[in-house]
């Protein structure tokens, strides 16, 4: 990424609970509570929804976001979900005890607070966005399972992981999909059943991270990543995305013309022109340059 | 666990081919059979699921099992099948070839014992209770099966594991599932075309294993693993496994609404209630004490 | 592998862009365009399909293969789709859009070329014959895709790995399948959407290679591995592969009594009679001797 040709957003932070800021394609958002080390409050799960959903609104546009980066403020990434939200479902659910279906969902306040992240992690994991993680200190519950949506997921050697939820009587209900995603069945079950305390190092063994870094290499890691997203042509990508996600629950022989349809379309694209001819003249192409 | 406190359950042993011993919520049980080096026979496959179902109706009650403990006497985890029952099966075919199917599944007598054990896995498998598996010396066959089955799989620096089916002619059917569910599709199926032969150090990098520990650190890790267990709510963990069980053939998105009941349903419960009483008084909850 | 009883093929070699010798059991296979390091032609492609073909017809007959080895030519594997067949598929639709359709597969010129290399994938994935592929030098593109097709991959360190497709606005469309089938689907959504580069030891720490060695070591890698393959029965071996296919898309629990007749007949097969002979009289079983 070429910093000097950055065009750098200057509006004014939208959000109460996270911090945006876009640097050409990129969209930095950090959760932005720093006094509970950012833990996932309903209002926080609100502001990421928007921000990514703004983030997509914008492709195709001059300007347009191709990438998200989500890092916590203050030393921490996120400390799980806020009990305060918690107690208040609860509250809610001991005072109408009928309206639980109320919202047609057929869930009560609790199920209903719950299901709000899982689809906020289900929105982050389906976007045809890049989506990077920066992760430091403590990364539990919520946090866990976002590290796990991330398409990218970079450490710092601060980071320690934690899935508190069985030891406290409840479940990492929405996380437990993300998890068997991210690591596979054997090793999520594993972890859930002894309580998922790693350091960054058994993260990156794992895959649940995909690089470690000393503290003061995390900026230059980072960096790194989002010139080699940038890289890539960013319908492509999308297309790419989509396939993988369904060749998760498909054999590749069913997928073969599926793939050749995704490729012929892609072929023919204006990305493909413009790839192409830069390869040929030996320049990057324009997408490369934000 | 504080050991101190444990109940030693001393009771006969009620099997011929198993040793049982409960100790606090921890069943360990072991094979016994060394003079085989624990082949497993059809003696041992009944009696194994029956300790389990035993273990399984006890949840609930005071001193209900909650882990159990699954490793070989002798120095030896498990040389697979015994071939003495494999003899038997093929004599009763060949008497009575017609009587194929009639035990109402269309099974020959083979097929009905290779069943059997594929039916104890399932069993393991699927158990609402955490398994652990304490693998040394010999890991063939049906015993390689049961190391895939385990939530936790720790291993002392002597266990060498082999699937020699192939190499007899016959195939490791009962296990295979496993071996995918354990190590992912494309490593399992290496392992199969080429012999399945691993030292301790190779079954920690396929994620076969979880822990490699020298023969005199063993106890002291599997201790560890089962205060980490413990330390868990049991109707927590129970729910936790399960839904990751869902996830393994159903993309999250789709999860969010089940995963949120759960996590609703678990949030209401008395286990959630002492969780968070523990939590806030600052002391273990009782479900810990074990 | 006892080479001094290999019978060695000295026919001609019936193709132009690969080159085939069949040593015992073992088909060779060399991808043979090195001035381009060994492009996937559309030529090519249907060169490898046939060879592949003659081999699985060869099945059960004297001096079957039971083994391919893929590899390049000139210390290269293989540097992804040539790019003249692209471009004649381009001028094709060019001429006649509304053919689009025409081979009853409604897929367009682009999108039939790119569906034959799916379709090559695919038959080396479900092949009942074992697949190694030895990588060295480029594997790029469709090269990379080959390399998650093989059941056992070896690398030498001079290999170097990479998916260009999206930083030339195309889509690795028949790749990415094989790629979450090799890696699973996190780290396979990783890769594509940073570029794919990677070297031999991060191959091989992501499971995408199962072994890396010095360029003089490679030959000895691959006989051990094909002394490995040769040691398991043939149709044993077949029928491993294709319950693991199975067992990709199945809970275990579901295949018990496939497992089960599986089992059966493989037991009651001239084979079991074989290894089971072989085994009470100490020597090795009449397949190992290729």
């Amino acid at each position: 990424m070429d910093t000097a040709q950055a065009a750098i957003n200057s509006e004014a932070n939208p959000f109460q609970t996270i911090a945006v800021e876009q640097v050409g394609g990129v969209l930095h958002v950090r959760l932005n509570r720093p006094e509970s080390r950012n833990a996932m409050s309903l209002h926080m799960v609100a502001e990421l929804r928007q921000a990514l959903l703004s983030a997509e609104q914008s492709a195709g546009q001059t300007g347009a976001v191709r990438v998200l980066v989500l890092r916590g403020e203050g030393g921490h990434f996120c400390s799980g979900a806020d009990l305060k939200d918690m107690a208040a479902a609860r509250a809610r659910l001991m005072q109408s005890p009928s309206d639980a279906a109320e919202a047609g969902t057929g869930l009560d306040p609790i199920a209903q607070a719950n299901a709000a992240f899982g689809e906020l992690c289900a929105a982050y994991a389906q976007t045809p966005l890049a989506v990077v993680v920066v992760l430091e200190g403590t990364v539990m519950g919520g946090g866990f399972g976002l590290a796990c949506v991330a398409d990218v997921a970079l450490a710092s050697t601060t980071a320690s992981f934690r899935l508190p939820e069985t030891s406290l009587g409840v479940v990492p209900a929405q996380i437990a999909p993300f998890l068997v995603e991210r690591l596979g069945y054997s090793q999520a079950k594993r972890l859930a059943v002894t309580g998922g305390r790693l350091d960054a190092a058994t993260a990156l063994a794992l895959g649940l991270v995909h690089s470690v870094h000393a503290p003061e290499a995390v900026e230059a890691a980072l960096n790194q990543v989002l010139v080699d997203i940038l890289a890539c042509a960013p319908n492509a990508l999308a297309a790419t995305k989509s396939l993988m996600a369904r060749a998760r629950w498909c054999a590749p022989q069913d997928l073969v013309h599926e793939a050749a349809r995704t490729f012929s379309q892609a072929a023919q694209s204006p990305e493909a022109m413009e790839g192409m001819g830069a390869f040929l003249q030996k320049r990057k192409p324009q997408w490369a340059l934000q």
